[in-house]
């Protein structure tokens, strides 16, 4: 049984390793465009400031271990050009040489994404960057570092790890956002606040509100010129560099030309077991949307704990298997400047959206009880439907604050209300948390409301 | 309404605390033997060890706090002699004064233990305390410092708690444990192991499966003689002082006296109302036993976490509103020498006791992605039914393992099954955690078990 998976990513690679647990004796292909097997594309911004001292590092396996451990065979730096579904033929041409045709039995897409490009005047200059691969990585590394000035687009959750990355080498950072705060792809606005006072204590220049309308220079990007969407100001800001973090959108070119069919969210559509429209055909990670566990809406897949989780799935079908992905929480955290920042389920705006009213916990605690020296401030804030059914929380502060947001994750999963996450009985110890600790005073706050209306 | 509460301790003041929210007309008396109001017996450690620099900061509020905030009258110095239920009647002495009688509508008990003595022979010679009041821990921290010789028995939270806060104050520690392993009320014997290294690593003396049999000295404690329980060898310690922390028991005395019913576990008897069996008494906290939500046996209350939660019940009852405790999860951590050590659900030998055939899954892995500089090791195992069913886990690490405990607390508490929770979408980033986390894969160890049978 041949299978060949198209990415070596999260998603793909967790495919191809997975085949052979369900089937020692399917022959199994990864095909990838980068000259490198898997690596963690999340790893970037700590490999541009070193933290990561390499960035190989990033890279999980060497490409000996896939043969001689993961018996998996890899071709790296092949594209392939096209899918042909009626023969089960793929198209592939590799560096240097001429196309030629796999034969597959089965097939997974995990094609990923590819950052979405803004509509900026000037892009074809010299010291414009995306981050997506490693060679992104490296030229950004190389052109960002002390007592350069570097402006990035977007204050999504790319844009500020990298915006982090390039202070902590002693640029001169200055973030430009079309929308009103930062991270608003995971977090409420009032979240959101806390994230964006604490990048601008730290000396990182935020732009929110504003538009990037042209990169100026001559050969080489020498500053930006900007419009602030609510006085109409023009601004310039002079910069060395220019990093695109302004969002990513799934590579579907590949899979459109096939006949497999897109959803609503314009992705390749899978069902729970990752199958797409044709038969034999599997997708899974970026390239795909699902539907989310609370809202039930066709969401895009954008984080490596889904992607990896989907793989799993497709892999083990794709096998023979019988696999499902039963749900999509998005489970999602970030650091940023000193704050872990976390959420699961969709923000408010996404709940309201999709029809719920929306009651709202919202709670400032410690970490520690009030006694214990040492304690860090954490904001809880936690959602619930109006039946006090929880859908969503989100937390921010100094430390302890991602384990906290899984607790919920396992909550939303199986339908906990506030009233019964409230009396939880959650860990306490002096020097690890107070008796009642924030979540459940949160979910308490929550059920209070409720018990009001 | 006239409801008195016997003890201020966490189950007492957070139930005369929680009367007012349901009636605010209550008349509501805490009685206490101590002279404070409540204050944190966890936090009595970290008193002695200076790192909270006094002991007064354990009290959560002062006694003015009480009467003009609290709404909560306080007898301090006070002893209950007698609970006479037929009149409603309590017989009650204040330190210096005459034997006087209170009328109640509702009592609620909140006596809470008392230390076991274990048999030692010698035990009424000077330098010989326990750590239960703000006065044992003032005692222990003026005889316990720099260049003094410490004895411990005992090995659990309490006696391992105050063994590292008497060598972080210079004191050269021995801790005497009849168990072969110590912390083995709270965690399995491999789990054990590792703290018991990381223990002799620090320098802190272990003597286990180690018997005390007599204080020696002549006015003061000069030393112990104990027995190796496996090779008979008798050991003397020289000491200056010497602690017993070998466990504690209900203080049930007064209930008793009064007809009140005790469960198999020689405790208070309280339903899921935290009633008694005598109308219009509750109880509450460490003098009670309530059923364990996965074993269903009946066991001791001895963690604050759950005696806040009954007392938040027991004074919601007392005053008149309906609230119940619907489980006893047991969630429990502490800190020791650099380790977080943490649990939820029944022991291993309490669980097979129980007549459950267990499947355990057990995995090291790291805080972060391998990929990541600074993860540190984590040991998660899992314990599950035969059917799967997730019914405790226990997590050993240097940091990140408290909150990793909660999620299995609401994953169990909600029923999940380790295929389940080997899916959970738990939260990845980097600087955080792996896309995998530990606790997913611990579960993922227990399914190929499961599946395997």
């Amino acid at each position: 049984m041949k299978i060949i998976v198209i990415g070596a990513g999260a998603a793909g690679t967790s495919a191809a390793l997975e085949t052979r647990k369900v089937n020692r004796d399917v022959d199994v292909t990864v095909i990838n465009t980068e000259g490198f097997p898997e690596y963690s594309r999340c790893g970037l911004p700590y490999a541009v400031s070193g933290h990561i001292p390499k960035f190989e590092n990033l890279v999980l396996h060497d490409e000996g271990w896939y043969d001689k451990f993961g018996k998996v065979r890899l071709m790296l730096k092949t594209e392939v050009t096209e899918i042909v579904p009626d023969n089960n033929v793929l198209k592939v041409k590799q560096e240097g040489g001429a196309t030629r045709e796999l034969q597959y039995d089965s097939l997974i897409i995990a094609t990923g994404s590819k950052p979405s490009t803004p509509p900026i005047q000037g892009l074809e200059k010299k010291g414009i960057f995306n981050l997506r691969t490693i060679g992104d990585g490296k030229n950004i590394m190389n052109a960002g570092s002390h007592g350069k000035r570097a402006v990035v687009v977007g204050a999504g959750v790319i844009g500020l790890e990298l915006a982090e990355a390039l202070h902590a080498k002693g640029a001169k950072v200055t973030v430009i956002e079309f929308l009103p705060n930062v991270l608003l792809a995971m977090v409420d606005e009032d979240i959101a606040e806390v994230v964006k006072n604490k990048i601008e204590e730290s000396g990182v220049r935020l732009l929110l509100n504003t538009k990037v309308d042209e990169a100026i220079g001559k050969e080489k990007v020498e500053g930006v010129i900007a419009t602030n969407r609510a006085t109409n100001e023009r601004i310039t800001v002079d910069t060395d560099i220019l990093v695109l973090a302004a969002g990513i959108k799934p590579d579907t070119t590949l899979a459109e030309k096939a006949g497999i069919a897109l959803g609503p969210a314009k992705a390749i559509k899978v069902d729970e077991h990752m199958r797409t429209n044709i038969e034999n055909i599997y997708a899974a990670g970026e390239c795909t949307e699902f539907p989310d566990f609370v809202t039930g809406a066709s969401v895009r897949v954008g984080l490596g704990t889904t992607a990896v989780r989907q793989g799993k799935v497709a892999g083990t079908n794709a096998a023979g298997g019988n696999a499902t992905m039963e749900h999509l929480l998005n489970t999602r955290v970030t650091k940023l400047f000193g704050l872990e920042i976390t959420g699961v389920g969709p923000c408010s705006e996404a709940a309201t959206k999709a029809g719920m009213k929306l009651i709202i916990g919202k709670v400032r605690g410690s970490t520690l009880p009030e006694y214990m020296p040492g304690g860090k401030e954490i904001i809880v804030k936690v959602l619930a439907n109006e039946e006090g059914r929880l859908v969503g929380a989100q937390i921010v502060g100094e430390e302890q604050v991602a384990q906290r947001i899984n607790v919920f994750a396992a909550a939303i999963l199986k339908g906990m209300n506030v009233g019964e996450f409230s009396m939880l009985e959650t860990c306490y110890a002096p020097p690890i948390a107070p008796t009642w600790d924030t979540i459940t005073i949160a979910a308490e706050a929550a059920m209070k409301k409720l018990r009001r209306k």
